[in-house]
């Protein structure tokens, strides 16, 4: 099939009614809340987020990376300057930040991408204007109470026994299934699935030297295999998710394309997954509760998030 | 007592060593962990952020209101403008804020505040820099796999049958009390406390005039009774926990100087109650799964947080 | 008149060809240059910006006052932190900023307004995009050499013996006229024009509030004035040049629409004038050597800049 | 003599006043004002600004290129979210910026850099605090009138002939010296010096790859020769001013120790000198009126310019 034959069939466009701003995380019901929440028996927690700093991967052209400065370093309230001059002993520090919204560890929001002058749902993309998206912006998803889900890992670096994929691999629905099947998980409707290549190991070790341009993801082929799944979020711990390098059949970007504009389903972004996959590795369990809110930035093309695993 | 000897009786200084960056976050255990996701009974889930963007309560001297601003609308990534006119279908929009990371819904990081030159545990407040705090930043309690705890809601104004607390009300432990009694809860040791004193609904109704100065909320007197019942931190839909006005036997901001750098507890400012606490009042359940996870920004101050209570 | 015939009879498209982007400043001439430098008599400078810091008048909804904040404080170059750690003696100190381009004394950019789908010499609106305006962004301005030109300051206040004009006074041709003559300073084609409100100096002594509401400026009817004495550009000690409130036969902002669109004739907004009013009205000599070169930020829609008048 | 031998000597502290806080610029005489501006003579104008724009040749760990993005496009005034949706024909555009005040061209205030504890005139370097420094901030300059000078250029590349000077080169006071020579030119007290190494059209032509590492730049044997002629300030095509590679008898960055701290000399940095000097070669007159002025950024280590030669 070819991508737009595909992008035919997996396309959600009034599937929970003209007015849906949600996409697959209409997957996510109360009943699968409650039922996440039972997977926590340790009460052990990760955090999903990466360093917020200078130091991210991001940077460049138009996406800097968390610039944090301080505005009041144990100042007092009394003086334009917030100097210690005071009598009083309360002393504070503050600070602010410039960032790219999708500068670390994040969501995209379904309005990030378009095609054929098309968003989500059949909206115009012309809609987004210079104050973002009222109609698919982060807000939506935020207004609804976050995201609360059950987490699957899939850690196809470890399945492989190999510290990260090499650069370009592009991860199959096949790899993926085999994956499940050797960490004895399944797949239910409404799961936040979380894909570990071992990339984000890669940018510790090595840097961002060709990190960007050969880093491994999925194949634009899963995308079927998701919708066919009812999975409601995919997160990896890349930059883009899908494999970057165009692969021979496809557009540029093709499975941004299929998730976010035809799906309605949400991308996360430069998730670290390393120290949850140690302990699913551990102890064999590699389903959790997963709770990755977003900031209500309203209109917004996407927002940090901090997820937490809790196992 | 004077203030100087409550700080004395409260302080948790060595309690969890010497090496302790995590105050009272160190009463949350991986056995309260567990319990808090026992109480998920129905799967709903409520964001407790506010609205990020220009329209906040704050701005002014020195804390920006979340300035959100678009890098791409619908571009193509070939050309350095991100303009529309590629052959390739795929289209993306980009954006980039500039904000006070305590402009919105946020944590403050043990490190927000000092006074006779130490921070929590006795940490040299000077060892705060232009690079921030290295030991008492947030990215300590990042590390920790964000904040997962039982959480309690105390609705001061429904309790009193008004839609918010008066200007300048200290809200007493006698108080606190009194609602725990009527809502029929207990606080257990390693809870988050939610007070709500209908704040943030008058924001919204008659905007920032004198929002800020004639807030009300916990008197410093509420030092001790946090500190007796283990609490693990404290949040409000203020936008500073503290009734803003000083007591007559206090000084400036001192319920901040008692929880941060005596007792080593965060503090939750400018969290939207008001949904959760409709929730509340209807099933008469005040407790719940929270989960208000700290982005990882390295030596900050505070961090924006996105809290879900999850019931 | 109607304002649209006069927009009709002032409009300078096509004039200096289909391909000029510079609008009135085709009026100043290197001889004028050369005249204007001869006016320098006694070498004193006035420096006709306001301080860029917080305390500005913008501020609000999309135009942040200018945000300082340091990177580094008697750092070293050797530390990621930039800390004082090194065994070499150089220390240094660095800063950034967040502020609107037109928060501070500032050009307009002639790009900055339309009507009716058009900017000036009929550049259609919507060429303006996300990255800015690459027709008529105030880089065109900086590559031609900056703004150098021959300066005439009205001194509006002092000519009527106040310290500033009333609320919502609208400066008339005839009030312009006047006050040049009693000045003694005639007009000539290529000139930059100063007007003094003395509302800067309101703002000093008693602040923002309805500072930007009811401040005074030029009428709408100085349009062509401004273009039948072949006026470069404008400026005041105004955030708008133009009286706020709109005047009976206007619409908003209709002196923008004229200058900036039909004329395409820059204006200079949130100048410093009092000291170089106090100067002139010493010396009786109203006319200067003016020095405003644009920052070229490219595509930009205005600029701020650090005005100098040579006497 | 060794560098701390050549900072005694060349030492401007007290030498305008215990009080003074514009070292060199004090060169600068009203008369010395008037008589550059007579050297106007053709009444072309230069800008020696490069182009603010993320293209820059800063970026990294904490200096930002200039981010600038729109805040509205083609809006109205009435909206929140100034969309057209108004009655009136006035639509207006508008953007903020976020940027490292040194990352494009620039004055280093004289703050900007300290040793052995002590800024220029022997202000304390800790009275620099997160507001900045109150003493020596570039809004001292600004204050004074901006800079306004006899500007002479310096050729070096075209002097030898080539496109640019190799890297690492370090230009020598003789070097100087007989570049003068040929170009027919003499230095006065109070001129401000522009030392064109080629460097910039390097940038343009070759990107950042080694630009700053290997850039060329005055020797800091240059400190006396600056200090024996009275030249008020001095600015180059480089980022640094100086050779980047630390000279064998040096130590890093001593020229900036040298002048900023010890003789209380401003450094212009990556101005943009080919125009200029293509005219230059054509005239044979290297020198002309110089307009550099600061913009008043309170407590500033140093402010974005315009700079403008004219001819």
């Amino acid at each position: 099939m070819s991508w737009r034959e595909v992008a035919d069939r997996i396309r959600n466009w009034g599937r929970w009614g003209e007015e849906d701003r949600l996409g697959t995380l209409n997957l996510i019901t109360p009943e699968s809340v409650v039922a996440a929440a039972g997977l926590v028996r340790t009460g052990r927690t990760f955090s999903l987020a990466i360093p917020f700093d200078a130091s991210g991967p991001q940077g460049g052209r138009f996406r800097s990376n968390p610039e944090r400065l301080m505005s009041a370093i144990n100042g007092t309230m009394s003086g334009p300057k917030f100097t210690s001059d005071s009598d009083s002993p309360f002393r504070f520090s503050d600070d602010s930040v410039f960032m790219a919204l999708q500068a670390a560890t994040q969501w995209d929001a379904i309005a990030h991408v378009s095609y054929d002058g098309r968003l989500y749902n059949g909206i115009p993309a012309d809609s987004i204007d210079v104050s973002g998206s009222a109609e698919l912006g982060i807000h939506r998803v935020a207004q609804r109470g976050g995201i609360v889900a059950r987490g699957v890992l899939i850690d196809s670096a470890r399945h492989l026994g190999i510290p990260y994929l090499a650069p370009d691999t592009a991860v199959t629905p096949a790899m993926l299934d085999e994956t499940l099947e050797t960490q004895g998980v399944q797949l239910r409707e409404g799961d936040v699935l979380l894909v570990r290549t071992g990339w984000w190991q890669r940018f510790i070790e090595q840097g961002p030297d060709r990190w960007m341009a050969e880093a491994p993801g999925l194949s634009w082929r899963c995308a079927e295999w998701l919708h066919d799944r009812g999975v409601a979020a995919v997160a990896t711990d890349t930059a883009a998710v899908e494999v970057r390098k165009t692969e021979p059949d496809a557009v540029t970007m093709l499975l941004h394309m299929l998730t976010l504009r035809d799906m309605g389903m949400m991308l996360g972004e430069l998730w670290r997954l390393d120290e949850l996959a140690e302990e699913c590795a551990n102890d064999q369990v590699y389903e959790f509760l997963l709770v990755a809110a977003a900031l209500p930035f309203t209109g917004a093309m996407g927002t940090p998030v901090a997820p937490v695993a809790i196992k």
